[in-house]
């Protein structure tokens, strides 16, 4: 019918209205029990969206490499999402809410695994006010796991698989959920009145750190940079990263929508609905403003930027989806894609190798959209921002250096030059994600 | 369980009853603000499938044009989808909803950016028969974008980047928002009692006609007619092309679907049902009919010509979806997918060259569809569903055409002769999609 | 805003509480026709994603057979998803739930086709304790057609196309619904007290025997097996193979998440949770299973292993996803993945020709997963369960060793040697899957 009924009421078109919208003895208030099953299918369907940014991250990182690593990109992206999985659930989840409340002794005694819900809850044992422990623990695993993805694009081609997967479960065991507790676990950030909506920096700059400081110990790509010269190492398969770069942008609505974290009131519905409308429009803009862009500064347009302005504007907009306009997500939007256009060659300057441009998109854009929240949010400080951001930065930096310093240390985290040269798919795994294919 | 209970009960199966199913003291109608919930929450489900369709479009054109093109018809894709939602933010919306009547001044003063709904929309001050405007916006939005989506792989191959983004802009900022509100936004065909669900011609003959008038205007591609012979182009890669066939076959339960515009009472949620099992019906005809009609033909099944069925299918019962039978639904997806099987040639005779079959699937699958709701519903008459897509063609034909001719004429919408042998991607961007992969 | 609210309520941050949560004069429990709504709407989101999977398998068999066989399996894929929405339309749903009991005439007299409750239909004439039957149908349908797709990869790259939808017609029109409704119709394993919550044994077990008989009828691939040594045959694509993992991964939310079959209440939408959670931990458990496990016996992880590991974690949670804790259920997974690594070699010692390594993932796991339903499931015994399994086997092993033989007597169901040698797309098809690439 695809005709909204409201507008053609008022014309006086003959059509069927909804039979209970105006039936005189229906209740009008949203049952509790109601409010529960919906918030808890918003866990759900927002859960299997951003679980699906797995594939995209798999999907992008595989499109982006070249064809001589593209089965070790695959394999580190299906091993980061089980240990995750592993991690979180082991330690990862009871960490990041630290029991009812922020006690010393909570903190510390919650190195525990997850435990769900008896089967088939009854009403009366359950907190209606919010939703089952099972969504809430699916839809936060995969913020987890998307955490760990950020990482494993910026250190392609060259690290070793175990140290990799070794530096995963502690991310995503240890690191990430600690400093999500500041904020999400009701921690000093949330009561220092950073805001930060779905994790702009509580996930995108900590993957963006932890990729950073990963990228400074592990160097560059051999021949990368010689003689002062950056040489271009093209992405193999730009339909995969264009798919890749796709699901995430789809992904992207369960990500910022289930952060609005209820759905059993018509404003929480409402708001999901600004969510997803600004998320869209801010990826939208981030798509124009490198297409723009790089005409502008390089003549032509140039794909691979403009997948990351799509992700940067998504990045940019996740730590505040709700309070713009459409207009000024677009903007924040815009701005992100432009921030990947000027740092991408940046990262170069400083002889950072990151493969797939997962620094400038997650962790630069991820600091712009924090920052951006205080022109929209009037509940927002800069000075709450920076020092969100800033306590952030200090504890993954040091925390993951530290641990990629230690596997530098004590295994290796990267693999020797002959085999880097062939190609980890046929020198670390023995198996080519192309075989039949002739290369260049 | 997966055991259908009510089955069960009758056969005196220990089982458990749903806990309130049955509970005396339980409320049987349903609240009104759980309605708007209910209809919201459709929105953004049927909104983020159609929005996956964008990807749809993108892995199907990019598998079926050549290896030479294929960055260019990524770029082309990714940046449609962020200029649609400029357009469509900045004008479409409401100049395709005129405000709340339909009067001149109205009508010319809807040129305005759409504006959300407040954070934390009260229920006292939303309209509870209907739905969050966000949501509104982004399904309709979506529906938008696809027309443009349309248009690309038609053109593909040989048209320049700049003004088939410019068209694309003046496409879903007027041309399609304007047609859409004679039927959808209560206008002259809503009135004239034109049957058009979900868009078999407000979307699918729109871009359809866009498309047709592009080619002709373009020409073909250098080759493909010579002699009086038709040169195949063989798409670069299939496995693409037919994921990209699955992701708009999923992205159409969203399409058809969420056209219901309703999921607050009994009777709504059935009618969804219905149009989802009809869709799957009517696309899973086309592709056997395609399948059995390619080996009758050719004596080989056609796999391009299958994906094709499939999608002439779906644009088939996108105008009815909701009324038929499976059974009905089934044929009427079946004749779409031997539709394809018949103009695809047909279209060659006139030398007009659609890279994708774009026109087949949703230009003459959208006529035969939306003429096919006489058959089913009772509502309909031939009379008008002649008149709205004679009208719709009309002005569609005339609108776009005057666009590609002024393009053509200002600026040029074809890429010079050696550009176009060389292939879109090196003339162009200078960006391979497969730069490692040796050719023929 | 990302923070749970129940848990930030107790450090005393100011945050919004949802509106109606605590208002005094909300109803608290859930209106029948919402939960009927809700019910519909679980199938119908289950049901997509269920559908999904047709292109999980499509994409993962297409990455894992050669290059030159690629068309072949997407045609067969997409033909045998268009055959399994006829057959099970026309015959297969009514047969597999016989009318309202289960009388000799009841099921002879089953044979009808499927039809859907009326337009608009009433909350009166809707029996509200369910769900619409036009979800039901659509929902039961996927799975239908999932235990095709099941088929088509184990036989690939030497069937005829024509005997093989054959086949598929009486699989999904007979051979499914018949079994399915022995446990699902509620007919004597359900009488029997065998437990299979969404279809170790029903689906995959039976996918599994017809892909078994099949691959032992059709014999191994020319060259496979040669003087006593397994000769490898590469898979030609492995990104696509991994999207086919992962999308097939996603999919299975809907598989088991569906099953509960209800959503409209706490207990539910609360064991829904759960499934999720398992269903993900299970997967997680393969992979990481299949990762160690390929490392140990191998020195390297092997990629198509862990793909595999992941899908057999998943059909080993799948006959009971719903009981298992979180550690259980990552368990019951890693042995799935396990089964893979052990068992894909070990039918290369019978010579039976395993493309994609469906035997193991869909029957193996299938098997493991229906008796590991006693660890966790009170309800279940070893008996029941093993009387299932053996039950399925031995009906679907006759069955379809008939229907294989038969085919092979009359047609023949393989292409002949030089057609094989050439590739399936050149003999059978003449359209090449990826034309412009050389091969090696």
């Amino acid at each position: 019918m695809n005709t909204p009924l409201k507008k053609i009421i008022l014309v006086g078109g003959a059509t069927l209205l909804p039979a209970t919208a105006f039936a005189q003895d229906a209740p009008t208030a949203v049952p509790t029990e109601v409010g529960f099953i919906l918030t808890t299918l918003l866990f759900l369907i927002a859960g299997f969206l951003v679980f699906f940014m797995a594939a995209g991250f798999a999907m992008l990182e595989a499109g982006l490499v070249r064809s001589k690593n593209v089965t070790m990109q695959l394999t580190k992206n299906m091993g980061l999402f089980g240990f995750a999985c592993l991690a979180y659930y082991i330690i990862g989840f009871n960490l990041m809410y630290p029991a009812d409340a922020w006690t010393i002794s909570n903190i510390l005694g919650a190195f525990s695994p997850t435990s769900l819900e008896p089967v088939g809850l009854a009403a009366a044992d359950a907190d209606l006010s919010y939703a089952s422990v099972g969504s809430d623990f699916f839809f936060q695993l995969m913020f987890c796991a998307a955490t760990a993805s950020i990482v494993s694009g910026a250190l392609a081609e060259r690290i070793k698989l175990w140290p990799f997967l070794v530096f995963v479960i502690i991310l995503t065991g240890l690191i990430y959920p600690i400093q999500a507790s500041w904020k999400w676990g009701g921690g000093f950030l949330e009561v220092a009145n950073f805001q930060d909506f779905a994790g702009s920096t509580v996930v995108h700059s900590v993957g963006g750190w932890a990729a950073l400081t990963g990228a400074i110990i592990l160097g560059p790509r051999i021949g990368k940079y010689k003689d002062g010269k950056v040489t271009p190492f093209l992405g193999s398969n730009l339909p995969l990263a264009t798919l890749g770069a796709f699901i995430l942008w789809l992904g992207w609505f369960g990500f910022n929508g289930g952060s609005q974290l209820a759905m059993g009131t018509v404003g929480d519905i409402a708001d999901i609905s600004r969510i997803f409308v600004n998320t869209n429009a801010a990826a939208a803009g981030g798509v124009v403003a490198a297409l723009i862009a790089t005409q502008l500064l390089y003549k032509k347009p140039d794909l691979t930027m403009i997948l990351n302005g799509a992700l940067a504007g998504l990045v940019s907009i996740t730590a505040e989806p709700l309070t713009p306009s459409i207009g000024m997500a677009t903007l924040i939007g815009a701005v992100g894609g432009i921030i990947v256009v000027i740092t991408i060659p940046l990262l170069d300057k400083f002889r950072i190798d990151d493969v797939v441009g997962a620094i400038p998109v997650h962790l630069i854009a991820g600091i712009w959209g924090t920052i951006a929240v205080v022109f929209t949010n009037p509940a927002a400080t800069i000075g709450a921002q920076l020092f969100g951001i800033l306590t952030v930065a200090f504890f993954v930096i040091i925390t993951s250096s530290l641990v990629w310093l230690i596997l530098k240390v004590i295994v290796g985290i990267r693999v020797d030059e002959e085999a880097e040269i062939m190609g980890l798919d046929r020198s670390e795994l023995g198996m080519e994600a192309y075989p039949e294919f002739k290369t260049n």
